[in-house]
């Protein structure tokens, strides 16, 4: 989950703003509990955003399951406790949090300068560096060769908080950001950022179980299951949506940084000599995934992590990064496992993990190719996408360019007045449509304003009811990108939405 | 969540011991974590019983928000603690417990008995009898009323268990079911049934938060952010699927009773005086609904919940209930909410939650009638309804005969042989289906068995290409209920499929 920052400007900052407001607005996404004035880092999916959520996720099932080598799995979110032992997670899964032992309040170490100003900072570097050239000479040469890199301010002194040996000298010249106190923090702490809860009424460790932090773990544990229930072979794939968690410290970014959120992973199952062909053919088709949805060629890019920042289950990985108004960020991983999580699953169930090949006669723990996307990161990146600014006759409209099979609302129907016949006419066509996709029925206000209104949500098409109506049984259909607008026969309708969706 | 336990056989233990077997050989439902010995509670749904379940919220997504007066939603699991609060989960949420103070086991009160052999039973209730009418003329007649009852023994057991100054006494008789101690129970303390966890790094009151219990709440608290951004007017309502977590201390009958499930909830928001119109318009369409998808009249009931049985926030409330092999056991709930959950919100959060009418320019808070649904039970009560078992020429068959909208695969494309193009023939069938639904291609084994594998797993259509196909282009189509094939031209398959699905 890397965030790379690209230079801010106000105007950037601004569109993330005007996404948010349109989004609570219009019912895309609302702040989690608002009334109680919200939970941190949690969202809920207004009327428009749930259909957009569900469009995008039904999209990957279909991409991703409809062919003969995926399976698809719904796992619980909660399971067995050993799984997150096997997984790394209980021992690796954390960040590295520190105390005020005065006021007792909680810091996260990395990202503690964020809490002090930029002045403060330039003179307690200065400080640190007199102290420890007097001090502790060695510790003077790792401080300085970070000071003297090229990182700006901020980078140098999250660099000095990640460096073991710096941070504790550093942390003596600090205040806490919240009472003042100087040198007044603990040793720093791994936290956890697993969600525990209790299985049962009893609150004692052995009952401890967690809410899982990804889902590629409900797959890993039912390799078998779905193997044997589904006749497959190698290759294979098994897919998944589902809720995961993160107890994180710092939310950032709208739906970017969430405590609770939504994956589509699949892992795919191969022959270890074959994983190099499998990866490259996954990061090739998930990129053009997004694509092939309408997502800006321009703003879509590989970063490939560099051997010497690979995960310690990864033997090759990159991430689809995605231009967001703060900069690039992930929207999906793709990773080469190789055996790790099988071997490991194995180790501690003490079942066998292994593949038996009827070719080769071999049995073997088979490698992974993991491509796993963020859902709710997915949902953000093609708003961002397709929000848009034109001026269309010396006015501003707001439209929404989703790729009509996202779009919320497929088509809006509006009879031109509320008078002769035509509102019957629009409910008539409105009846005929609804049983097959989402429709709009609205009859409030000049025409030109139910279209902006229509554009400012991202339906594709409005098919109006007019005059001509009446005499020749046409409508017209008005695409929302071009504005253009074609007569149809009112019973061809459905078949042209229908294709056109298809 | 009632269960009315109906009598008991062997036969019908029998179905769902069938039952879960099938679904794990076939991939429906798997035990969670099941490498590491499973986790209580909890089940993984595999790549069958994953479309399966998406067929069953899709329908109820589109029945229930595919008009006019229904928005959707899909709010966090994670909520403001304030929310449970107002809802009264924190006080009343909760199973009396209690601990046998020699060996620290905890076990839920209400059900005790269960752990009680009829004998012993029987003795105790003598024994306890003989003791009450010497010390407590007034427990002895209490007691008594209990015992002379028309229920069952182990009714009279649960009930006594649940009457506070008989519990007491009763216990002072038991003996702990674990490790034999008599008399060595704690006093009963109420237990609650949310899972808590910690929103950030620090583990304190003050920041714990709880998994939702239901998703009733995550709609209220948006009832304001849904009416302002999706211009409703009242009567309307607010749908939304999602998980749901409950600490249950007794899991039973694999699906019906499980720590995480999924819940399909729909509030409808009504003026106070239009109340029972809306609740009986709900109660009927809500039933209707599952016979639409093929649920058998003979198996579905109302069960009118009677005015001293009535939650606290309900002014009417009904079951719809499924006979299960195990009894009759709740699928739906519809209740008349009244105006209690908006009332609280508005007394907890201090933001108003009333209702502006235009019409009568008056201001008030909205009652609410609820259909919740489980679609974790509903899925189970689908598969059972779906089972059967006949013979067919003298062999039996296992069918499961599911709406064909509702099944996991919709065709399998079945080569009659491996050779003379045969295949190339199918492949290109499948590839052109494929897009538009899930199917499956099986070249293994005589075509009897791949049309009873089909049959097993619930497919509505087989499509077999045989030699007549390859001189005029047609195939057969085989109905999975009825066996009965017809001969179809190949170019009108998918036009025949989708309209059979539709």
């Amino acid at each position: 989950m890397r965030l790379v920052i690209a230079q801010k400007n106000n105007k950037q900052n601004d569109v993330i703003e005007k996404i948010v407001s349109l989004s609570k607005r219009k019912g895309f996404v609302f702040q989690s509990s608002e009334i109680y004035n919200g939970l941190n880092g949690c969202w809920d999916y207004g009327p428009l955003g749930v259909e957009l959520l569900k469009n995008l996720k039904e999209e990957w099932w279909k991409f991703m399951t409809y062919r003969e080598d995926v399976e698809g799995l719904d796992a619980a979110i909660l399971m067995h406790p050993r799984v997150w032992e096997a997984s790394g997670h209980v021992e690796n899964f954390t960040d590295p949090m520190i105390d005020c032992k005065q006021c007792k309040a909680r810091f996260r170490l990395d990202t503690l300068g964020e809490q002090v100003a930029e002045k403060k900072k330039e003179k307690l570097l200065k400080t640190l560096s007199a102290k420890l050239e007097e001090t502790d000479k060695e510790k003077f040469v790792v401080l300085q060769a970070i000071i003297d890199s090229e990182a700006t301010l901020e980078e140098k002194f999250e660099k000095l908080l990640e460096t073991d040996e710096i941070a504790v000298a550093l942390l003596e010249e600090m205040n806490c950001p919240q009472c003042g106190t100087k040198a007044s923090f603990t040793e720093p702490k791994n936290f956890n950022l697993m969600f525990k809860t209790f299985l049962g009424p009893v609150e004692k460790t052995e009952n401890a179980i967690y809410l899982r932090p990804e889902t590629a773990q409900g797959i890993f544990v039912n390799f078998l299951n779905v193997l044997n229930s589904s006749r497959q072979k190698l290759p294979f794939g098994i897919a998944q949506i589902g809720k995961a968690f993160r107890n994180e410290i710092n939310t950032k970014n709208f739906l970017f940084r969430t405590r609770e959120f939504e994956q589509m992973e699949m892992q795919y199952f191969v022959k270890p000599a074959d994983d190099k062909k499998h990866y490259d053919n996954w990061k090739a088709a998930r990129l053009e995934w997004y694509k092939s949805l309408g997502m800006s060629e321009d703003k879509l890019r590989y970063h490939d992590h560099p051997a010497d920042k690979l995960a310690h289950y990864a033997k090759e990985a990159t991430d689809i990064e995605y231009l967001f108004p703060f900069g690039w960020g992930e929207i999906e991983g793709i990773h080469n496992r190789t055996d790790f999580d099988l071997s490991r699953h194995e180790e501690y169930s003490t079942k066998s993990q292994k593949y038996f090949d009827e070719e080769s006669k071999e049995k073997f723990i088979p490698y992974i190719i993991e491509t796993s996307a963020g859902a709710s990161r997915g949902f953000m990146a093609f708003l961002v996408n397709a929000y848009n600014e034109e001026e269309v006759n010396g006015e501003q409209r707001v439209v929404l360019k989703f790729h009509p099979r996202l779009a919320p609302i497929k088509a809006a129907i509006l009879p031109l007045v509320k008078k002769d016949g035509m509102p019957e006419v629009a409910r008539e066509i409105e009846s005929k449509l609804r049983p097959y996709m989402k429709v709009f029925y609205d009859d409030k206000g000049a025409i030109g304003r139910r279209y902006r209104r229509m554009d400012e949500v991202g339906t594709p098409y409005c098919i109006t009811v007019d005059t001509q109506t009446l005499e020749d049984g046409t409508v017209t259909v008005r695409e929302r990108d071009s504005m253009e607008q074609i007569r149809i026969k009112k019973e061809d309708l459905l078949h042209h939405l229908i294709e056109k969706l298809a």
